[in-house]
């Protein structure tokens, strides 16, 4: 893999324009290069002193435990986000991570993200940017969980998960590869498998989008948006503020 | 005001022991105070190109505005938070800001936040926690937000408003000075003000909490935090990480 083009540079570039001096940097950050297995927790909940990791291909889970040991899903990462970036600053991580496949992902200490910024202030803001980025999709998650019907919820994650797909090259308004089991997404929106299935039927036979054997199809983008009143400004990769 | 006991040094002082190098960066940012009127936005969903603040004295309110015109409020701000990081990394603001008292902040530029991550890439990795621990309160309502019934919403709330403040010398077990109206606490909780007033009497004659003439009163600490299941760890401020 060549890390000029790594995930992390392709999503940060939405941001600042890269140097040679900050791809370099990056480049460094991609060193410890590890592979998980799908299924087994990088990170535990209340597990402390962990690294963090930037996700160089496959698929993550992040969930918090309930009281009665059910699973709450936060939200997944795909390549180019951090790694429990929020667990290697606090003292102890607030939520467990898991691959839902095999995946490739550079281990980062805290001491390695002092050495980068200190030679690059430009990608210190530029990582404030992505996590700033996280939180405004939580805040979307957290404000749309109350107003957002089941079909809309669906539509409205479906769409989000494309446009952050499409930052590092592995979507389009056409579709993407998708390895999320419908248990995933009753996790995650808040719904039983049932209704999950019967919500994805829905789409489908209105011929809104298509979520079949691994792939999203959206046979009809802006049928759907309008479905999910669905305005992408909070995920922000229009273009690079930082020149 | 002495910057070196600043609410945002106090703050992150939790997270990096800061040098004399740190705290002057800290100094230059705090240059361009401002006072702001309550009741007028610091910020406006959908604003581009604004500052970012970072509060001194005052409480502040974060909101989304929704398709229907109500507003659901995201967060409060107390001295020593960021107002509109996020919105200043983003293109456009994704959520609204409004003083609740006449507050005093001083005005950030992207270009303030290079220059002193220049100067001092430890002061990156604090701000990087401080966001970070925002994500994660964020988090902490999402997944509570369909799990505690209001009396453990508001018990955790007003906990969670207690760990913050004391962190910045504002607060203790014992209470402390709170300027919410029920109104506030009624849109961040997702319950109506009668819901609110209800509630609020019943932890008052449960001698648990008394909210009344500005004053949060802690009547019994330990019974609170048992009601509200409150584990203040994603809080995380027990002791610095980086020495």
């Amino acid at each position: 893999m060549n890390t000029n083009t790594s995930p992390l540079t392709q999503k940060l570039s939405a941001f600042v324009a890269l140097a040679e001096a900050e791809l370099a940097v990056l480049e460094q950050l991609h060193q410890r290069r590890r592979t998980f297995e799908a299924g087994r927790d990088l990170v535990h909940q209340g597990q402390s002193e962990q690294a963090a990791y930037i996700l160089a291909a496959g698929w993550v889970v992040s969930y918090k435990l309930q009281p009665d040991g059910s699973r709450q899903i936060v939200d997944f990462q795909i390549p180019g986000d951090f790694l429990g970036l929020r667990s290697v600053l606090l003292h102890t991580s607030d939520h467990g991570i898991e691959p839902i496949v095999d995946i490739e992902a550079a281990e980062v200490l805290v001491s390695d993200l002092l050495q980068a910024f200190a030679e690059t202030p430009r990608l210190a803001t530029a990582i404030l940017w992505a996590v700033s980025r996280d939180e405004a999709m939580v805040v979307e998650h957290l404000v749309g969980l109350g107003r957002r019907d089941a079909d809309a919820r669906m539509a409205h994650f479906l769409l989000e998960l494309g446009v952050r797909l499409s930052l590092v090259g592995m979507g389009s308004k056409k579709g993407y590869a998708c390895p999320l089991t419908q248990y995933h997404l009753a996790d995650a929106l808040g719904l039983s498998a049932i209704h999950v299935n019967r919500v994805l039927r829905k789409l489908r036979e209105d011929e809104l989008v298509t979520f079949r054997d691994g792939f999203v199809t959206f046979n009809n983008y802006e049928g759907l948006v309008k479905l999910a009143d669905f305005d992408p400004a909070y995920l922000d990769q229009k273009r690079p503020i930082l020149a």
